[in-house]
């Protein structure tokens, strides 16, 4: 008797041990914690998922195992209202479990995860458009604190609201010793020893959770990065056996899922991995595609052979490949053979490595920016400074950050549907908005005078333009004066009505670029008012 | 007795019409003739194949109803030797012939069909390499004799191995009235009556085919376009129904799949056909894929909806898309993109048009020509001058061919491997074979000076390399008389070892190459011996 009493005190003891919230906001985390079982493999052994329910939707994530017998079930629950979950288990202790909880407003920066947006583009799930100005922070994670934190004040301060990092560390002496020296790894062991791959580190994931959800508190994408070839043979991660991989998918899926900031990079570089074939990266896709509930983006980063972005569980393109980036024209044609959004995220880096791949000046990196938005695509910063901000992260010292955030600044005060490429089989550098509006780069080109043209898709004689000058390198937006009337050239173009008007006026240097857009009803009156009170000043040059 | 006798007289009589060659040569077309059921519709209800065989090779194309009764069934046999055949047929009077012919020793000149090569590039089926430079004559079959003629005299003196044409006319006043008024469709009918789609017009494709045979004989390709969308709603033959579509291309490759010389093109601009999705396309190539027993070429021409080309059936790129061309290093992100041979079909035309894809300077389409050789890929030639070659053909008057005939020579006269772009990652305009042979071109920038370089890979110090500048457009090469020792720079290039002979001159003028050959030891040795001679002259300026 005596001891049935204690087992049922035990029992009421560990029920008490389910917690979970009672509220969440709409695409925050509800999670679930559970007490089960600790012997034996617990990472292999035991199955767990819940089934949340709302009315007739349904998402069932999958559970995971956070050691010290403690079990976890998130969920991103992306409705307002009330929600019902009941668990299943192969282990009764973990079986059957039931409650609800209310799903409460998002917070006001909390727009949900972002998805596909009209074929080539993003928004996220509230509608907002997501324009990607991403950076490259591949190790910031697995940094000491103080790095960490110098990162994310960085960070707040700069333009970018994509961060590419690797879920797993590269070997590099950086972690063996010194200040940087890791602890934990993603799998049991220590970096002397062989690893268990059997056997997940939790608290090596709990880190990267609290770097990532750090991020989506500055708004910030974390385009995290499962598998990586940066291993020199020694720690065996990137040579783990196929059913350690779909088990690490499954365990990065699981803990990762409810993150509304996730998208899933299945890999940098993968075609360095060279025992993975095409045909296993499909698989490892489809493993990500079957395990996430919420669908966050999923693409891959080649290396010397391009996986085949049209298939189908690939939802942008994450090009490694920087010529697309150092002409013009080359996105859009990109935007035809893929359609789906087009992401360069890495045109080379700004910076002074000895390296090849990091030695752009800003100049060059901000003009690969402006061509890749000019051609309807995006892309992705880095930094290899002396500050070295594309591997630990730290501080950006690099003069391209400033001007990207001038372009983000231009691309989120444009059209809401983005840019798109314009007349793109003759044209390759204006991008915008038919008949709305038009931001025209020149380049490295000088140009002196532009001549105003453009192409006739839903222009009407008699409509009105206003027109900026913008030195892209120089920060600088200088309207021109005067509204232009437009009229028919002929089959393909519009012209100014009246030709000299038509002269806009460049600075003759590069990095130049026109933003024309159709002017309001507000707009022409006040220029014709201006222009009655002869209170036009020029201010074009 | 006297009907059973008469009857005998004539199966005697009917059976001396089965005729046929007794030998034919390798890659050449085997012809077997049949009298057969005129009754009926025989385009319809006849069905005929029959099997070739040679030992373990088997092929069995599909005949077709050639009009007056009789039927064809022809044969490309690809192996010398001798051959059987026995027909098959749902018609008595059709089904099991049986016969044999000897296959014999190709002419010098015939090296079969033109298949993909090293993924990237062609080879007849003998092995010689096939580097295509396309022309267009779309209409050219549908002339008078007196134009054709033209064409076919052109052709002999231009360097065009590859003609784009049209299968079925499109829909133009010239084929109305006048000199060119058309007395054949490709179904029964005239043009002001309604066509009969259930009744091929046996004429005009005997007419076609003779217009594909005299470019065979002329070693050029007949990439034959089976669809077009340039009807303009008027004789229907865009607008046919599905059975009819592939009862069209089941005739199509049962008369013309045995000329070793033709590449099936689904469609021109095939988007333009509105009503056909990328799934009726797929079936379409699927058709010909399954009917045409020697594989021969296939791809397809896009509008403005391209065309996936990477699905299996497609054996390379057919692309619409000037920009391609008109930047460097597009092709090569192409190649990998693809994994197929690039052909860039339609690139604009020069020419004098009121239309702007024919407003092409000869410079212009030249430049096009070598960017797209120099990634790595192929390109078309189109005049679209007073003399519209790119319609009925005739004559050349524009000032690119004599350009591109010298960039053939070039390319003809390199590696034999083909073409591949040399450090395409960082590099946009070196296309050659590592170790070998670098052609590096310098487009529409003008150089006064280049200062010897190329990427370290199959480099090694002490190598020789001859230099040869080449002005693209007065079609002048003109050797550097010393050779360039190399020397490691760094982990990316080889310089010349003494740097001031590394210096190589340029006339400071567009459109210049360089050509940098591996010196052989017979040329060493005789550059050695002229130094010692003092006979050198500088010829490079």
């Amino acid at each position: 008797m005596k001891t049935k009493y204690l087992l049922f005190i035990l029992f009421l003891f560990l029920s008490s041990q389910i917690s979970a919230q009672d509220k969440v906001e709409q695409w925050g985390i509800y999670e679930l914690t559970l007490p089960g079982p600790s012997a034996g493999n617990p990472f292999v052994g035991v199955t767990l998922s819940a089934v949340f329910k709302q009315k007739d939707k349904t998402y069932s994530p999958e559970g995971f195992y956070d050691g010290n017998g403690i079990y976890k079930i998130r969920f991103m629950p992306d409705q307002p209202g009330s929600w019902t979950y009941e668990t299943t288990s192969n282990r009764p202790e973990l079986n059957g479990k039931k409650g609800s909880f209310t799903c409460i407003a998002p917070a006001p920066n909390n727009h949900g995860p972002v998805r596909v947006r009209d074929t080539y583009h993003f928004a996220y799930a509230d509608g907002t458009p997501f324009y990607p100005f991403g950076t490259t922070i591949y190790e910031w994670a697995f940094q000491p604190e103080e790095r960490r934190n110098q990162t994310l004040q960085t960070l707040k301060k700069a333009p970018f609201n994509k961060a590419r990092m690797l879920a797993v560390p590269p070997h590099s002496n950086r972690y063996l010793e010194g200040p940087a020296k890791l602890d934990v790894f993603p799998f049991e062991g220590t970096a002397k020893e062989n690893f268990d791959f059997s056997r997940f580190n939790p608290v090596f994931f709990q880190r990267l959770e609290k770097s990532v959800a750090q991020l989506r508190d500055l708004n910030i994408q974390a385009d995290l990065i499962l598998f990586r070839p940066y291993d020199k043979g020694k720690w065996g991660f990137d040579m783990m056996d196929a059913e350690t991989n779909d088990r690490f998918l499954r365990y990065m899926v699981a803990r990762f899922g409810a993150y509304r900031n996730i998208w899933w990079s299945l890999a940098n570089e993968n075609s360095f991995i060279k025992h993975l074939s095409d045909e296993d990266w499909d698989h490892l896709f489809q493993v990500v595609q079957a395990k996430d509930p919420y669908q966050h983006l999923r693409s891959i980063h080649n290396a010397d052979r391009m996986y085949d972005y049209r298939k189908p569980w690939v939802t942008h393109v994450s090009l490694q490949y920087y010529n697309a980036v150092k002409t013009e024209g080359v996105s859009p044609l990109l935007r035809e053979i893929y359609k789906k959004p087009i992401v360069h995220d890495e045109i080379n880096y700004e910076g002074t490595s000895a390296k090849r791949w990091g030695q752009l000046t800003g100049e060059e990196l901000t003009y690969r920016f402006w061509n890749a938005y000019i051609g309807g695509a995006y892309a992705t910063h880095g930094e290899s400074t002396k500050t070295d901000w594309i591997g630990p992260g730290g501080e950006l010292i690099g003069s391209s950050p400033a001007r990207i955030a001038f372009l983000k600044q231009i691309v989120e005060s444009g059209p809401k549907e983005g840019l798109r490429p314009l007349d793109q089989y003759y044209l390759t550098n204006v991008a915008g908005q038919y008949g709305k509006y038009y931001l025209i780069y020149f380049g490295k080109q000088p140009v002196k005078e532009w001549q105003f043209l453009l192409p006739d898709d839903e222009l009407q004689p008699g409509m009105r333009f206003k027109v900026d000058v913008i030195d892209t390198w120089n920060m600088k937006i200088t309207p021109v004066a005067e509204l232009i009337e437009i009229d028919k050239l002929n089959n393909y173009n519009f012209v100014a009505k009246n030709k000299s008007k038509g002269k806009i006026k460049l600075p003759n240097k590069p990095y130049m670029a026109l933003r024309i857009q159709l002017a309001s009803q507000a707009e022409q009156e006040l220029v014709q008012k201006k222009v009655k009170r002869n209170e036009l000043t020029d201010e074009e040059h």
